[in-house]
């Protein structure tokens, strides 16, 4: 496997393009986005599990019920969540995209993100689809900007892999930086393969693989409304369609997992107002349930991503997130470490502090990624969950989101 | 039953002190507290759930488990746990105050609040028992000093009401800033009364208050290692002795209540860093356990924190907060106004945004107590829970707490 430029661009056949359209007042904001498959593709996606879901995801669930797709529209600006008219509104962009693309409304995958509640015009949509569908290009880079909202960076990545002797592409684009949290589908991915596999084991895989990726970052612990992973594979790779476990299936998940961990970090790392990307990785659980829960637990903990903005080695917030996790956690066994690029400290052993270097620590703890340790002593299962600091600018950012 | 001064020493029998004894290094700031019971007293507590429990509560635990005690100290500025000598620590603080006070150190209820993780040194305790004991008196206020950690205010309260003819007195004082969410004993409370109340009686309505009033505030989601809820009724209001329920079990049960709830009101306001007060009051529920998980998503969601420090009535967020609560609510039927004492504003129905003013929005969230009102209209349970807004000082106060 071998990391590859081109984002959602990179496999056979996939173009896509990004543009401003006007749903947002500022000019210099792409808004729009649009990846294209030559071919009719397989398709599968994972959704939010707020009960309150955009319309988009409802229309995106019933297009792709076929298992079939050929190109996905998102807007950012305006989640087109809680209108009277949602579901209309996200039937006509499919209508408008399929239109201009020549492909079947019901091929589209529809997605909106921003502020919710806020009636969304069509018209900008609709004036600007020609204009996106002749742009259409190797410009993952415009797709990724255009469905960003508070995000600072673009996130993708794409691979190589081999697949029965046959090279295979999958790549992906995400936005996601506040509203996201474990336990769902969460922020939105797009990624797109040219690798052979029916639509089941597609659905197979990505609802395999968002168990420990997507489904283990947190921002704020608020659950997106809008949030959705769809992954779209044309077979254009030449390949033989992957229609059950085996080698193939293993070498397709391993390239898409490689893909998924890449965006997950990217999108903790870039969190609102972020400054560092924590990592807490649990090990020795007596079962990945027990890990799991304590990871999330650690990175969702409000105090420790506090203390970790002020690269304070406060492991008591850490022990204590451990102890209202819920998991059932012998205490008295665990020990905590604080790793990053310049060292590792470990500040407590057998569920008590032991004597460390303050200055180290802090040294530690001043890099731009943390890794928090959680040594269980009890078993041999693992997790790792991701997310980042809380700072002052997630609250400028969210203290005034709609203005 | 009447609103009255005192707090903890407004019941017959009860003294209370609070003095700086060295744990702290800032001389101005008490840090050791007394309460003291002429008479010993029917005692009941209730704990954190955090599995990770600080030393003073397994002691405080042993010594009320005859239903008995007769004083209560408490240190801030050290937690007293995670430390392998915690136990050991805790029974000494019981031993140094029974001494002094000529009373068993089984008979006293000990707290810590402060750092985690960090050897407490009795010896400043030890040094100051005396004053603190001869400094005994009609102290609430310097005992509610002695255990505030990074609170802004003293928070107390004190009642008296009638019992078989006969008037009763209870009073309180609270500390509570961060770390406090729903689901537990939390923050550090002490209650008394001289209302003669069996130890039976009074745990029962201690258990029963809390499920809505303590268990229903939330600063961050963080549950501490340390807090409890402690009531010491001496009996010596002269009152026939509460054995069952009934009418003075119910005039008992008020008085607690209004006591707890305006503590609750005082910690969810005085949260680390808050401007506003936030109560969530769920009405129209089909179960009133539906009703509170709904009211504490929305309290607890950072987003719609931040929204309310930014007085940016972005009710998506609160919508957002219910869909994703975990309880089952029909989101179309969902109505949220917001309401201060500037007025109310309607902002959704049936889980759709309506028209409103923001300029008058912005009026009504600009108050110091803001009341999130949620319509769930599918039955008649309600709940509430109280909060506080997410704020830069925070983020501050949590970014660099050792030091």
């Amino acid at each position: 496997m071998k990391i590859i430029d081109g984002g959602v661009c990179a496999a056979k056949g996939f173009t896509a393009n990004g543009i401003h359209c006007g749903i947002r007042k500022s000019r210099t904001k792409r808004d729009l986005s649009l990846i294209y498959s030559e071919k009719p593709a397989s398709v599968a996606c994972v959704y939010t599990t707020n009960l309150v879901k955009g319309a988009p995801l409802s229309v995106t669930k019933a297009n792709v019920a076929d298992g079939k797709a050929q190109a996905v529209i998102c807007n950012s600006g305006n989640a087109n969540t809680c209108n009277a008219d949602g579901i209309e509104v996200a039937n006509k962009m499919c209508e408008i995209a399929g239109k201009a693309l020549g492909i079947a409304p019901a091929d589209v995958v529809v997605a909106s993100t921003g502020v919710i509640g806020q009636p969304l015009d069509v018209t900008p949509i609709a004036n600007k689809i020609d204009e996106l569908v002749h742009g259409l290009g190797d410009h993952s880079d415009l797709a990724a900007e255009g469905i960003m909202t508070t995000d600072t960076v673009k996130k993708d990545l794409a691979v190589s892999f081999t697949v029965g002797g046959v090279e295979c592409k999958l790549g992906g684009i995400a936005k996601g930086s506040g509203m996201i949290h474990p336990n769902m589908a969460t922020m939105l991915v797009f990624l797109t393969t040219d690798c052979a596999i029916s639509s089941a084991m597609l659905q197979k895989a990505l609802s395999s693989d968002i168990k420990n990726t997507f489904n283990m970052v947190s921002v704020d612990g608020d659950t997106s409304t809008n949030d959705m992973v769809a992954v779209l594979a044309n077979g254009m790779a030449g390949n033989q369609e992957i229609t059950a476990e085996g080698p193939d299936f293993d070498a397709f998940m391993k390239a898409l997992n490689t893909v998924t961990v890449h965006l997950c970090r990217s999108i903790a790392g870039d969190g609102e107002g972020a400054t560092k990307l924590l990592e807490c990785v649990v090990t020795g659980a007596a079962e990945e349930s027990v890990a799991k829960t304590v990871a999330k637990s650690v990175i969702c903990s409000s105090l420790t991503k506090a203390a970790m903005f002020g690269a304070d080695a406060n492991w008591g917030r850490v022990l204590c997130a451990i102890g209202y996790s819920g998991a059932p956690v012998d205490i008295h066994k665990v020990d905590v470490a604080f790793k990053s690029p310049a060292g590792t400290v470990e500040v407590c052993k057998n569920g008590a502090g032991i004597e460390f270097s303050e200055e180290e620590a802090k040294k530690v703890l001043l890099e731009k990624e943390i890794t928090i340790q959680v040594e269980l002593n009890s078993g041999t299962a693992g997790a790792v969950a991701w997310g980042c600091d809380l700072t002052y600018e997630y609250v400028k950012i969210n203290g005034d989101y709609r203005t």
